[in-house]
């Protein structure tokens, strides 16, 4: 194991961490808030202690996988740690656990938040919590990637820790070309998203921040009522589209640019799943609206869509407090909370595509059942899939599986009645921010217990890193020379 | 399709099962109950019928492997179908959808009732509750392939469609003996078991239907406070043992006798798993009983114990009211309602052995992450365990899962409360009996609508005949030439 190379990767995301903490002082100083000197002197520390790393470790040769994902975790961890203490400094957050908890929800696109009322924020810190969002959506280490060119055959092993999705494909031969590609589409659908919610009349800063939590599927709003908070129906239309589009897998995207041809998305097995799930779950809860609610026909529609869209593509913005919907509305999104957006896309959760290879492998064992000799293999996009990945798809599944229902006992001992343990699981594991209870879309994690706090975040963290890569820090071998 | 096959066997089945209610009508006489004539003439009209069925149909030449399964599905739908008739001829339960549900509740070892009060029933229909458990949970197709040795070559098939575990072994090379090995011990632990709640000062009636219920994981009780009518704790630590054992594969008690070597427990690594299981979950959950009740320690841990025993081996009896105990308790019950008992034992759910390979496949697949080279597999009581097998049981998992948040939110749908219908979901797809809420341990399925008895009386069949043999049958290519 080569520390040197672990530490100094780490040091660069922390430089890039501390100089992201320069946009939140300048809001803050142009709404004459008291928050940026918390943003100014936690980002020249961060910025200084990110290149002292950086130079006394330094990068030298080629990394081991293992060094990557040690490398890789580490970054998370502290680009979380450095980016709590805003939090701290400016008093808006009482304990690091809290501030912790808000800096690892931002920056794994969870949306959960220990804000009981984020109205009263200082605009640095509001600003803060939706840059979070949008550095980690697409990715720190992928940013990273892009940025340093040089890392060569290093960044891809790291590129694969961060976004281990099973169907990414690498786009170009270099992958710090990737890297920049995936970052150009990222702050081009930003920009669109930002000049829209703008021309239908929400406030430049309103849009922006939106924007990020938007297309990274973050969650984080500077309204109490979330989203709900506009009256302009087509702000939650505009909204529910960029959503979806956020959980598209953005490789699809350079594909349809780079051949001009948009059936490259229906093509997509994947995709087509995609879609199909969140009609079919659009269709029913407007049903179930309609019935139980008086909303208007348009109003069920969009609720039902913002709220479906919302949850699978794990956002957790809401225009409303779907506590209150009926139970069985209720089951169905948690049940999206599983399910998750595209692989190679900003989402959290299992994915769409280890959801496709379930499903077709489950129709294959079943006709196995009839004909055991049949060797076959499940194809996805008219290609076979290698049983080691189906084998992989169907481990994560269950680790998946494993560590939710650990983690709703841990989250009960700690005082969570079963409805919000089990939410405040599902939807900090699969980033998606709101759960049901006492962890509803219009409440908050402040009740969580400090030590819960520190738990969740750490759900939170291997969602995001899709298990894998923080789990495997946990292996003895690891640590062995 | 060899129709004749598939008519023959149920027909044998109903043979058995008209015979079989023979014992509660004479129960019923020598009580001086109303309810014998209900069981005569559905027990004559079930034989005649049965009998009928076998000898119109009769079995032609060698079975296919999916008549096997449709014979099989088909005996277990005809067996709950006419075992439910007593109930609705004898007047104690008003719909078909009820009985039926009594009846899938008792031949699939289940034990969820939904008679509120069941020391008003007559003793005909406590008896005949009890005697579907102990027919139905060695198995009718294992009794039928015992009586039946003719069956020949087909009987192997319908053994495996009725006893999928993942780890059963024939004992011997002819498969009727076999069965008939395990119909002995089974018998055999059932008398001893009698014999000892006899002499423990329990009725003989009520040891009769007590040691049904335990043997065979089963969980319907005579008495409205199930086990804990009974003040004595030693008959409740007698039904922990036998709980307990009647958990465990069945082969090992074969190997065990004919080897007289009791280390052969200890050397099988499912029931390693199993024990550890068992005992870490008793002590936790006895400390928080501790924490939480004034019980002494003794019936702390004997508390702790029969629930955590009852449930993991899927019997559902009680001793306490566990939907009154802490949140952490009852999350860790509802785990083991997802993990069973052994393979090969009388227990329901996913089962250890699965669970066995899941979690070493887990540790597995995380070193291939650090080592994407190294193939590799996992060995279980020293033998490597065929990918093949591998994947038949992590999609098993998946499955598993997937039917049940499905079913959840049919439940839901059918208007019962979160807490309520996820946990009769997990108690009836895993044969456990009482979930939490409304359908808690001193509760029962009564309010469950009529549609939803017919749903969970499906998973109950699905979780007993451990899913794909009565899910192939939804295969297209099933009934196809």
């Amino acid at each position: 194991m080569n520390y040197r190379n672990i530490c100094a990767v780490p040091g660069m995301v922390l430089v890039i961490t501390g100089i992201s903490m320069l946009f939140p002082a300048l809001w803050s100083l142009y709404y004459g808030d008291y928050d940026w000197p918390a943003f100014l002197w936690t980002g020249g520390v961060t910025v200084i202690l990110g290149l002292t790393l950086y130079k006394v470790c330094g990068i030298t040769g080629a990394f081991q996988a293992k060094e990557a994902f040690a490398a890789v975790v580490l970054s998370w961890v502290a680009a979380a740690g450095f980016g709590a203490l805003p939090f701290l400094l400016s008093g808006t957050l009482p304990t690091f656990g809290s501030a912790l908890f808000e800096a690892m929800s931002g920056f794994t696109t969870t949306g959960a938040s220990v804000f009981s009322d984020v109205e009263i924020l200082p605009h640095g810190v509001l600003f803060w919590r939706s840059f979070t969002h949008w550095l980690g959506g697409m990715g720190i280490i992928v940013l990273f990637v892009a940025v340093l060119s040089s890392l060569g055959v290093n960044a891809l092993s790291m590129f694969k820790a961060e976004s281990p999705g099973p169907v990414i494909e690498k786009i170009t031969p270099r992958i710090s070309a990737t890297a920049k590609i995936l970052w150009y589409i990222y702050i081009g659908m930003t920009i669109v998203l930002v000049v829209i919610l703008y021309a239908l009349g929400m406030p430049l800063f309103d849009s922006l921040c939106h924007a990020f939590g938007t297309v990274a599927t973050g969650g984080f709003s500077i309204k109490n009522l979330s989203i709900g908070y506009y009256a302009n129906p087509l702000i939650h239309w505009v909204i529910i589209a960029f959503m979806f589009l956020a959980g598209i897998n953005f490789v699809l995207y350079y594909l349809a640019l780079k051949g001009k041809d948009l059936r490259v998305f229906w093509k997509d097995g994947e995709f087509r799943l995609y879609a199909r799930i969140t009609l079919v779950f659009i269709a029913v809860i407007a049903v179930t609206l309609l019935w139980t609610t008086n909303y208007s026909s348009e109003a069920a529609l969009r609720h039902a869509a913002f709220q479906v869209v919302s949850i699978m593509t794990t956002t957790g913005y809401a225009t409303a407090d779907f506590d209150l919907w009926t139970t069985t509305a209720k089951a169905m999104l948690v049940i999206l909370m599983f399910v998750g957006g595209c692989a190679g896309s900003t989402s959290g959760s299992i994915k769409v595509g280890r959801m496709l290879i379930l499903l077709k492998q489950g129709y294959l064992e079943l006709q196995r059942v009839l004909h055991p000799r049949s060797v076959t293999q499940i194809r996805i996009n008219g290609k076979a899939v290698r049983p080691e990945l189906v084998m992989n798809v169907q481990q994560f599944f269950f680790i998946y599986v494993f560590i939710a229902a650990v983690s709703v006992t841990v989250m009960s001992a700690l005082g969570l009645d079963p409805v919000s343990a089990f939410t405040a699981v599902a939807a900090t594991l699969g980033n998606v921010g709101p759960g049901l209870a006492e962890v509803g879309p219009m409440r908050n994690y402040a009740l969580v217990p400090e030590a819960g706090k520190y738990y969740l975040s750490f759900l939170m963290l291997a969602g995001r890193l899709e298990l894998y890569t923080l789990l495997v820090l946990f292996l003895p071998s690891f640590w062995r020379k």
